[in-house]
């Protein structure tokens, strides 16, 4: 484990409920969340491209990808040591790993451009390239978890004492401060996380985290949270988001939307966290991403179904923003058609800050 | 197979739809839809308790369990053809089959009953007890699958030249008679299936027995729907229900309440088939079945959740009738609000008939 990392407690804690990803001798090793909680293993990658395979390949997600583009920017670093023109060959591998996947093409190379942009200066200032992307790459994940704490501080300071808060897909680090805060506030926080197929990370992640935080929770599968929000015990819904567009609209894991119309129907809030995407105005400036639409028809690499049927895998969908009641940011809860406030104008957008 | 089945076509091809129970021999062979695709097995019960067992664990599905119930009856007709009062042994045998799963009670003595008038009918009129109740239990099919092929012939008229059809759960014959009936009318249709976890019973057996009829299916996992209502390609949405209260509300599996929530938001009409249960005034009368929560936490027997962490498995949900479009009965298509109309003065309720 990388030792600027492993020194602070609180990044300790991060790395219980982070997507890892970290840069070390010449290697990138990341956390693979897809066989967790049943195996702690690590994707070694020992080129950027092989970062970009593993972004692909659903090795890490959430906010994994971000981590493993900015080590796999001082892996790419390391690679070109010795060339003619370092900064083409990193502008290339800026490219790679930004359009890893298709949905998140904009906020990767928001990270891949800051990392380029600190490569140019050690160059002009002749510091180590290596040292200076690895260095960008630990401040941003240390940034990252920092505005991560405020939003979780806000999730928490909205709950009663006695709270039960529905979950969607993995929302990682957010929900495992705001239980350690809602603890700290003296608050009883009990979690229903549906179980995300087809890669089950409600079940797989959140859930399995959340217990080893000693949470009390319960897993159900996508085709219940209507009938549990009907019951009224629920007092709120949460989720990260993959995007926020700037008129409130929410990208988020496949399911979230009808979550969201469920729990607009019951009443029930629906805050999201994370930071809104000055790139992206609407929905329409967000491609869906479809995926091997085999993984539907598996469970546990066993088909279940007939030969001839086909799977269909839309990895995202877009909830409108009359269904979202708030947006917990690093800056404070803004409506949805608030978003423009969240702007200085003197933001740079180095990195997605929640 | 029985030979009264295997005689008729219609029944032959009701059968690759069906949830399949007969008696034969002083057993009860129930076709096992727990395995269905992968393998056709069959559960033989020796014993009326035997065959409430099978039902309570889920053998058979959807109508299954009353077509299990019928020919338990007749099973425990055959077990206490040499007893000294065999009514009252075929009333306790009707509460065991009846009582055998909580939220069909109801209709299932509906089943069982009439199978009690049958017995008594034979007892005062010294015909052969097993031999009246067995003619009763072919009858009971037999009329069902002939109402079930008028709700189909009326589904598919609702359906346009090229319809994309979504359905919930298995509903079973409803499906393939309708699929047969708009091929004969010249339509072609595509079906898309969400799953239904924790059983998948949508990809098993709805998408299963869909494409082996050559029909276009497509699986989806359960947290899709709404995404895919949102595409606006979807004509109707289309459930069978466990219950049909008078006031319009659907009791059926979990889920399609949230299906049709979306189907609501997007204009997609959803029509139930089925028949009003008269008992059933609204959703309070109706009990909402829990099922073991380890299904929730396990995909084919592997668990893929922390330890600690808990399942919660409510196998139903209501669906309020502003929701539906229209109920479709053997007896024509009724809005939610009409369904008093669907009762003369002189029906008994010896089953339900569709």
């Amino acid at each position: 484990m990388n030792k600027a990392l492993r020194a602070d407690h609180d990044l300790a804690f991060l790395l219980q409920f982070e997507n890892v990803a970290w840069f070390e001798d010449g290697q990138v090793r990341i956390l693979d969340r897809r066989v967790y909680p049943v195996e702690t293993r690590f994707v070694t990658c020992r080129t950027h491209q092989e970062v970009a395979q593993a972004i692909a390949d659903m090795v890490t997600q959430s906010a994994g990808p971000y981590y493993a583009a900015a080590h796999g920017m001082t892996l790419a670093a390391y690679e070109c040591q010795n060339t003619a023109d370092p900064l083409a060959y990193l502008e290339r591998a800026a490219h790679t790993l930004s359009h890893a996947r298709p949905t998140t093409a904009a906020r990767m190379e928001a990270i891949t451009g800051a990392a380029l942009r600190h490569a140019k200066c050690a160059l002009e200032s002749g510091k180590d390239l290596v040292n200076a992307l690895h260095q960008y790459a630990v401040h941003m994940m240390e940034t990252r978890y920092r505005n991560i704490e405020k939003c979780a501080v806000s999730l928490a300071n909205l709950l009663p004492s006695d709270a039960t808060v529905m979950t969607q897909c993995f929302a990682e680090t957010v929900i495992g401060l705001m239980l350690r805060e809602a603890a700290a506030q003296g608050k009883n926080v009990q979690l229903i996380c549906p179980e995300t197929r087809p890669f089950l990370q409600g079940a797989r992640l959140t859930a399995s985290v959340a217990a080893d935080q000693g949470c009390r929770v319960t897993v159900i599968t996508d085709n219940m949270p209507g009938m549990i929000l009907s019951q009224g015990k629920v007092d709120l819904f949460t989720s990260a988001a993959d995007a926020i567009c700037m008129d409130g609209s929410i990208i988020n894991k496949v399911g979230t939307f009808q979550i969201a119309l469920c729990a607009k129907h019951f009443d029930v809030p629906y805050y999201v966290t994370g930071s809104p995407d000055r790139q992206k105005t609407n929905a329409k400036a967000v491609q869906i991403e479809y995926r091997d639409g085999n993984a539907v028809l598996e469970h546990q690499g066993i088909r279940v179904t007939a030969p001839g049927v086909q799977g269909l895998y839309p990895a995202f969908d877009v909830t409108p923003p009359e269904l979202v009641t708030g947006i917990i940011t690093d800056r404070g809860i803004f409506r949805p058609s608030q978003l423009y406030d969240y702007y200085n104008e003197t933001d740079t957008e180095d990195f997605p800050s929640a």
